[in-house]
């Protein structure tokens, strides 16, 4: 075989006259008469190849290739006639006359074509993942996953981070997630797990001085799968020493700066809007507001806690709020059951109704208009800026279903209404987090990040009187309305690690079993720290403009955690288990 | 707590007169009549801090720090006076005269000194890990380790190559080593298997006409180990499409070349050399031969064979060798109880005994000398090139035996003797390995390699006559007598790799059943591929100077596996357990 010169989707027309030798797969072949056309594809692109009666041998050769046998092609480049340009392809002012082509491989029909144009079912694209990713677009977006991976390294390093790998064979700690189990040998009916992050290593290494540590890192979490899991992911994972939340921020500013500059060419504003977890919560009715868009709920409890009308009252009077989202000029657009549907969409996220008025130019109008008249009318009118043509659609509940809620149907109004500035990027800080969350039914905190989170140094006083109000110095970055990462100052002292262990309802044994290593860690000087964690796959789904995750994953697993590809995880031999001291206590038919 | 302003290790005499805020571990605190000197340590270095009348406040503060806490200093920076100057130092001709300290955190008195001078047990250096890893010369490993995945990710990136990541969570397949299993909870009785490498995924990729493709991926083998093993390490992992055996090695040279230039600052030449498989076993009795040093084994067989030496004769007809290491000058150095010595050592590499013979000005002197006079033992000082002076090592057996066992002996004696140059850095391919390895006990073939090596084209037709004959494409690199890393190029036709599996004893529905998805995937256009993998843990390690590969891991487990640290492999709880449909059917009790 000779040695190739170019690749397919770089011959251009300073070529022409060239002799090129080319590589790659059959696109197309078409025949015309004693001619025949080979679009032939390489990584880069196609470019297309002319077999003629100039190389009879060629020819005869050309006429039994297919689609996807692999060839090499020696030709020269020609520019093709006036009418012949392609303009859809990067080489599409010129074609390569063969003069020999080799068959170096030969190709059954494959599933489906290799094409991005192509809607093929997913289950058929996992199963040929080989095939599937031949398609240009999933080349595109693990080129940019690397490219991504390559600034975010560069950047890091350049500020002094090392890049330290954390082990994968790791202890079970199971708080949080459930933990992937790996049996060990040697040690009869112990286990290692797989971890869930790095946290433990990157604070340890913060003990060890390292200051700047960073690790593009493999994470894992047994749970059921949603459309946007998957059983094992990817994190970029950074900490550090002496710094401030500020300039953590900062830094992590310029860090994702650098992305969109290198990958998206992108100029992004810094320093970042910062909000509140109780506003984001409050005018979005989520954590991790979408601010591309406008449509934020407004606050009505005060308004209708007197009215006539009972379910608003009642709620309001049980502790709950009213609240409503005005979708400006929808109220022509929403007939009586578009909003039924509406309402059936906000009981799935807890909603036990959905309240509308349409607004019109003498006031509102709608089943519950009669209980708003006057003065209350002005007053809804005033609190959700709304004029004649607009609809109000209202949710009153406790205040966690009412953002729930009207904060799903904002979104899914945002984009029905085509309210979504797609091409923009919208970075956002939600900071002053609360560091416990309650379980009433369990009736025991829950650290609202993780319990090595750091409370405010102000709201130290309220552990002991108050969990509830006590803020963390977390901060999550959300990138139109995904949760990109996040991250917090640390507890960096023993008594104040053990006191956060004791409130989250450890005994001091389960304490020392699970973290008796850090706990111990801490009395040895350990630096004030903190970091942040990125989901890289979500990060790079949101670059690469896609909405599943899985196109982000070279060789992603399915919603029942399953490989359609290598048939993982599958039966083993019981020899296997017999050397791991394990029995398999269920059926192993399958 | 004030910004930072300086690292301790980088404040000079072009600082006098400014003031600096410091943030460090104490590393000695001396107390000096009124006056105290800290020297504070952080990743950079070492600053020396006085405390003095001009801030009594700080001066009562610094009366109570000790070793290891965690401090912040403001101060100005002054020059030593004359004789006060710390050659040793980076910092050594400047002090800071302090104003303030803050104690950021206190410590108890470490279990070992951070100073790298200290000898330190290994068991405790793993279970205070944190602390190990304060010491300098850790730190600067990890350093090194960071800046040499930079050095290759850039090299291959700007080389075209993308950085995908492959599963962790894979399928078992028994052949290589033992793998490490992860029970699925959702598929009750199935398993995933943590990869040994990810061999199946990068040639996938090849067909998926990604054509440059690399990894640093982490690997898993559930092992007994040895000194230079550990259950999970660190593959550089290059897979590349279209290219020959010479233009994959050219380009990893250059990739060698780069890292060297970078880290070490070190100039390599290129080409590196190549030596056959056969070479190397003959010349070395190494197939990862230590090129620095002669000491070369010589082939004695022929001269030898008649002899009346029966251990020597009898060898050469029962189809072995004679072979013999040439001690230059040893002489007078080696007394018959050294030589016994050295005897005991061939004997663990399988050798029955080791003959010797003394080279005088007269001819040959030793016990069997009497057997070689006149023209054999000319013969014999002529083969071993010898003078007077010299010592003669003799092994007698099967092949083998003779490689292992003088290969063994000529390492033992380079490094007694010093003769090998510790600052060169001796790069090698060994090229021409033979496809396959035939296990006499149990009558079967084995792959030398994988069973995904490609034959020479040459040799194809001696897969059904000859397998033993049969050559592999196969290259491994050596640095220093370690096997660095190692590749070759594939098979990438279905029939080909179908006979590969049938001649190492698969079934057709065993090789289905594990490698079915390969198979298939073999059908629908692959292009000609091949790559390689370098072993970073070892890399890093030759390249930092150390001779523990623990050393080059942030958390290493021990030889059992284990992780004193955080305790891992442990017990879990038996929900976890039921969860997971399997029961421990050794006792549970440690």
């Amino acid at each position: 075989m000779a040695q190739r010169t170019h690749a397919c989707g770089e011959v251009y027309e300073q070529h022409e006259g060239q002799e090129v030798v080319l590589k790659g797969w059959v696109q197309k072949r078409r025949d015309l008469g004693g001619l025949i056309f080979v679009d032939l594809r390489d990584r880069t692109g196609i470019v297309q190849v002319v077999f003629g009666d100039g190389a009879p041998e060629a020819l005869t050769v050309a006429e039994k290739i297919r689609s996807e046998f692999v060839i090499e092609v020696v030709g020269k480049v020609v520019l093709r006639q006036e009418g012949q340009v392609n303009p859809n392809l990067k080489t599409g002012k010129i074609e390569v006359m063969a003069s020999t082509i080799t068959i170096i491989n030969e190709a059954k029909t494959p599933p489906f074509a290799i094409d991005d144009k192509v809607e093929i079912a997913e289950d058929l694209r996992l199963k040929y993942r080989y095939l599937d990713l031949r398609r240009p677009a999933m080349f595109d977006t693990f080129k940019m996953r690397s490219d991504v991976t390559r600034t975010i390294r560069n950047f890091l390093q350049n500020e002094g981070f090392l890049e330290v790998e954390t082990p994968i064979l790791t202890k079970s700690t199971p708080e949080g997630a459930r933990d992937y189990l790996v049996p060990s040998r040697v040690h009869e009916g112990e286990f290692y797990a797989l971890p869930q992050s790095p946290q433990l290593f990157k604070q340890l290494l913060m003990v060890s001085g390292f200051e700047k540590y960073f690790q593009i890192a493999r994470c894992f979490r047994d749970e059921d799968l949603r459309a946007d899991r998957q059983p094992e992911f990817t994190q970029v994972d950074i900490e550090t020493s002496f710094m401030t939340m500020d300039e953590i921020i900062a830094m992590n500013e310029r860090l994702i700066q650098q992305v969109m500059r290198d990958v998206k060419g992108v100029e992004v504003e810094a320093p970042f809007q910062r909000m509140s977890y109780q506003e984001a919560m409050a005018r979005y009715g989520s954590d991790k507001p979408d601010v591309r868009f406008g449509l934020e709920l407004k606050q009505l409890s005060e308004i209708v806690k007197d009215s006539a009308f009972g379910i608003f009252a009642n709620a309001v009077k049980a502790g709950g709020e009213v609240k409503a989202i005005n979708v400006k000029g929808a109220a022509d657009n929403y007939s009586r059951k578009d909003i039924d549907a509406l309402g059936e969409f906000a009981g799935r996220y807890g909603a036990k109704g959905l309240a509308w008025l349409k607004v019109t130019a003498e006031g509102l109008n709608g089943p519950i208009a009669k209980f708003f008249e006057g003065d209350a009318a002005t007053a809804i009118i005033e609190a959700t800026e709304a004029e004649a043509g607009d609809l109000l659609l209202f949710v009153a509940d406790k205040s966690s279903v009412v953002a729930d809620a009207l904060g799903a149907l904002r979104l899914k109004l945002g984009k029905e209404l085509n309210l979504i500035d797609e091409s923009t990027f919208a970075f956002l800080w939600v900071v002053d987090w609360p560091l416990f969350e309650y379980d009433e039914e369990e009736g025991r905190y829950y650290a609202a990040h993780h319990p090595f989170t750091r409370p405010f140094d102000e709201d130290l006083a309220l552990m002991d009187s108050n969990p509830k109000e006590v803020r963390a110095q977390a901060y999550d970055i959300v990138l139109n309305g995904y949760e990109l990462g996040g991250g917090s100052l640390r507890i960096y002292e023993r008594d104040l690690q053990e006191k956060m262990f004791e409130l989250l309802g450890f005994t001091q044994e389960e304490a020392h079993a699970q973290f008796g290593f850090l706990l111990e860690a801490f009395e040895y000087g350990v630096p004030p720290h903190g970091g942040v964690a990125f989901g890289l796959d979500r990060f790079v789904m949101l670059l690469a403009g896609r909405t599943n995750l899985r196109d982000t994953i070279a060789f992603p697993k399915t919603a029942s955690a399953s490989c359609l590809l290598t048939d993982a995880p599958s039966q083993v031999a019981d020899a296997q288990l017999t050397e791991l001291h394990l029995a398999v206590t269920a059926n192993k038919e399958k």
